[in-house]
């Protein structure tokens, strides 16, 4: 597969920009079908739960395995699709209901709650959800305990909307292209107050962040929360729904494979060889202790990202080529796409991706240095302690039952020629390649260092980032050619 | 006690601007000394702790009286002042370590963390603690439980500073006069983001708020944390350091009393009949719950105000008034000041506020509209949501075994002529007084309706308003004075 084919296949309404993530993430191409690594068709339906096993003890009987290494939190993995018997009947009652429409990023949030990787959240949060989750990082349940809960959840509704749904209880969620995708019920509407909302969750309130741009900026002055049932499974028909695997099918994969240790990698980044070289020692690690099976949750996040990371669906394809050329055992890898929108609030937002692999099964997570960080969009400096993610996490309520498997630095090694963990006794030998230095490369035609990243998906960059530069190109000359129409137009008004 | 014999004592440095809260705040002035509402001399020393007695659960057995209503925070209340015996040494030996100058509000907070108002901390926040502050409001403990601590409690110091410190484990604590406060061992020295720092605590980057403009904006890139010793107790030799009892202290006079619950009332106004009112009605409620002897702590704050707050002493003397005037009783009251600064965070710091008298003994908090609350600094609205202080008190982690009472909203009914609770269905009836109105009201000599406050604590604000007067008109002649000088100096320079 080439990504020539893939460029002719793209929607003409993407061809604006191509550093937008809209440029591939939604375009639909049905002939691009990565191999999946796992194969969803042997999934097996196990349910009994098992407390969690910690990083200090081994398995003690790996022939039992059952469905959780880990509880979900709530006990459950909440699961809020309509049985397909009763859609019929719930699409009609929905359509007498005032409607609320969604953003695309609405309708991420709508996938994430309804598969339950925010369990025990059953839907859009109501102010006392908002409050415990903005003040709080986490929620108290009835019986007292605590589930971590660091993002708010919520859904935006501007005044008009508000006073057309005046005192129902009940609304009907409608998609960006007009379809009902949802109910949510007895619903409670409250303030949204943007400024409080991205100071406490961002820290910062700078002007530039990607997700509050985007999707707080221009949102109403309210927020609706409320019970939520799905009307039908979300999917993107973007070629990718297959890895698209809910928290419930991945337990039931983890059982399939009979792990007895799942340790998550979440990343929206293409894997380079420090990256394998990290999850591969994690596993050596784990057998060290006595686990048997342990099973690498490959985890690229599928949702909204800023606009100049690497598309989902060119990441998918290097993930898949990674796995093609050996540098990851795709029988102890499964690669999934985790549907959530990116926030990039650091700290607050590392707890949101390690608490919903909880609920996925995971039993350890894998934190980086600066997770969900990015720099500061006003200063020349990392809007985080890039430090501070790794602790925030080890301490953060709700999140004891998981391993925090704190990341190793790698680095290419110049004396050995590959990747390798940093060694500060030696700290010239080594190259830090970063994300830009990275692009650089692959702009340039510049080759990396020999073993940085697997030679295919090495070759999936290089080949997108041509590609990008011609579609820039492509589209600098629409541009000009529309605004000399333009010009054309506004001057026989004269 | 007049408030013209007042004026004369207060100390010419104090003399730039009557509104600032200095302007009464440290005078040092033997002669004012309300009388005492308590007698210090009559503390009894049982220490037997109980389980916190919930509003629900009446008092079994009255006649068996026990130190503590409620266990402080980690089990003990902290006390880091050094034993008199120790305090050469220690001296001697802070003398050879290097130092850090303390401004005035750091003088606070070391009075409260050595007091244990903030048990079970032992000293300025070392990063694990203040990133838990700043993320969950809560610190987790060794044994796996939750305190609440929703503010940062922590020591700035800039970069000479650091430099000066070197790799010294320990450092000297200097207050503003040039003299050792107190000792800080096993230190760590980390970053001071104070953008961060600011957002998460307030919810806001505005400029104008008036803890970050006095204590955090100028301060240094540093914070230093560690453990505290105090060489000796602080004092502030200003007429009413015999109000400032220390949470142990309290807690020995609910036990002389006798009390069998108690309920805290945090204020940092002048109390009106509105105020006597909810404290009479919740004491009534609590007798009628079964409670046989409940005891008021009256408890204003006593640190960092904003400059339009009215100072402490013309505060401590309107509460001398008003229990004189017989409008709360002096047996079932006890009057004594909180040595906190205000940050005016609303919900974040009304944790604080609750927090601390949980330490300080008491089982029932008052809590009420837009608690610490203030005006947006930049925008015509409140900060908070004035409802949102409450929820977030009553979902915080850590405060569970407090009892919170929400405020009953008081406002003066025009028809019975007296401060009553506000009765929704004959709103017209009742006149709202806000502290604003409050002040104009003093200012221009009107009188208040009848009933609205007592009258000898009436008297105590109008006095201190005129006075104000006077004194802003000399402190402008002062300062023509003062630019008249400078300009005939600044025109000899040409």
């Amino acid at each position: 597969m080439s990504l020539t084919i893939k460029v002719n296949l793209i929607s003409p309404t993407h061809l604006n920009s191509c550093n937008k993530p809209s440029c591939f993430f939604t375009a639909y191409n049905p002939r691009i079908r990565p191999k999946p690594i796992y194969h969803s068709n042997r999934l097996t339906t196990t349910s009994t739960s098992l407390k969690p096993r910690r990083m200090q003890g081994p398995v003690r009987s790996p022939s039992v395995i059952k469905s959780s290494l880990i509880e979900p939190d709530g006990g459950i993995v909440v699961d809020l699709v309509v049985p397909e018997s009763e859609r019929g009947t719930k699409t009609v009652e929905a359509e007498s209901m005032p409607k609320v429409r969604l953003t695309k990023i609405d309708v991420e949030w709508v996938h994430v709650i309804c598969e339950g990787w925010a369990s025990p959240l059953k839907g859009f949060m109501r102010e006392d959800e908002y409050l415990q989750s903005l003040h709080f990082n986490s929620l108290r349940m009835k019986d007292g305990s605590i589930v971590n809960m660091s993002l708010p959840i919520v859904l935006a509704i501007d005044d008009a909307t508000k006073e057309s749904i005046g005192s129902s209880s009940n609304v009907g969620l409608v998609g960006p292209d007009g379809h009902l995708v949802a109910i949510l019920r007895s619903i409670e509407i409250y303030k949204h107050n943007k400024e409080e909302r991205i100071a406490r969750t961002w820290g910062t309130t700078a002007p530039g962040l990607p997700y509050v741009e985007e999707a707080i900026a221009s949102a109403g002055n309210w927020l609706i929360g409320g019970d939520l049932e799905v009307l039908k499974p979300i999917k993107y028909n973007d070629g990718l729904d297959h890895y698209r695997l809910s928290p419930k099918q991945l337990r039931k994969e983890f059982d399939r494979r009979k792990a007895d240790a799942v340790f998550a990698f979440q990343l929206r980044n293409p894997v380079h060889n420090g990256h394998a070289l990290l999850m591969n020692d994690t596993r050596r690690r784990l057998l060290e202790k006595g686990f048997k099976n342990p099973i690498l949750l490959l985890h690229p996040l599928g949702g909204f990202t800023k606009a100049d990371d690497v598309p989902l669906d060119v990441r998918m394809e290097q993930h898949s080529k990674v796995l093609q050329d050996g540098v990851l055992d795709p029988e102890t890898t499964i690669v999934s796409i985790f549907p959530s929108p990116m926030h990039y609030a650091g700290p607050t937002e590392v707890q949101w991706h390690a608490k919903t692999r909880i609920n996925a099964g995971a039993n350890f997570y894998i934190v980086g240095r600066d997770p969900a960080g990015m720099g500061h969009p006003t200063e020349k400096r990392d809007l985080y302690d890039p430090d501070h993610g790794k602790k925030v996490l080890s301490m953060a309520p709700g999140l004891e039952k998981l391993d925090i498997l704190p990341f190793r630095v790698a680095a290419y090694d110049t004396v050995a020629k590959k990747m390798a963990f940093f060694d500060p006794s030696r700290a010239k030998d080594f190259l830090f390649i970063s994300g830009t230095k990275m692009r650089t490369y692959a702009r340039t035609g510049e080759n990396p260092p020999d073993d940085f990243m697997s030679p295919g998906g090495w070759e999936v960059l290089v080949n997108i980032t041509r590609v990008c530069k011609q579609r820039r190109q492509q589209s600098k000359r629409l541009l000009y050619l529309l605004s000399s129409t333009q010009l054309h137009f506004a001057a026989s008004l004269l």
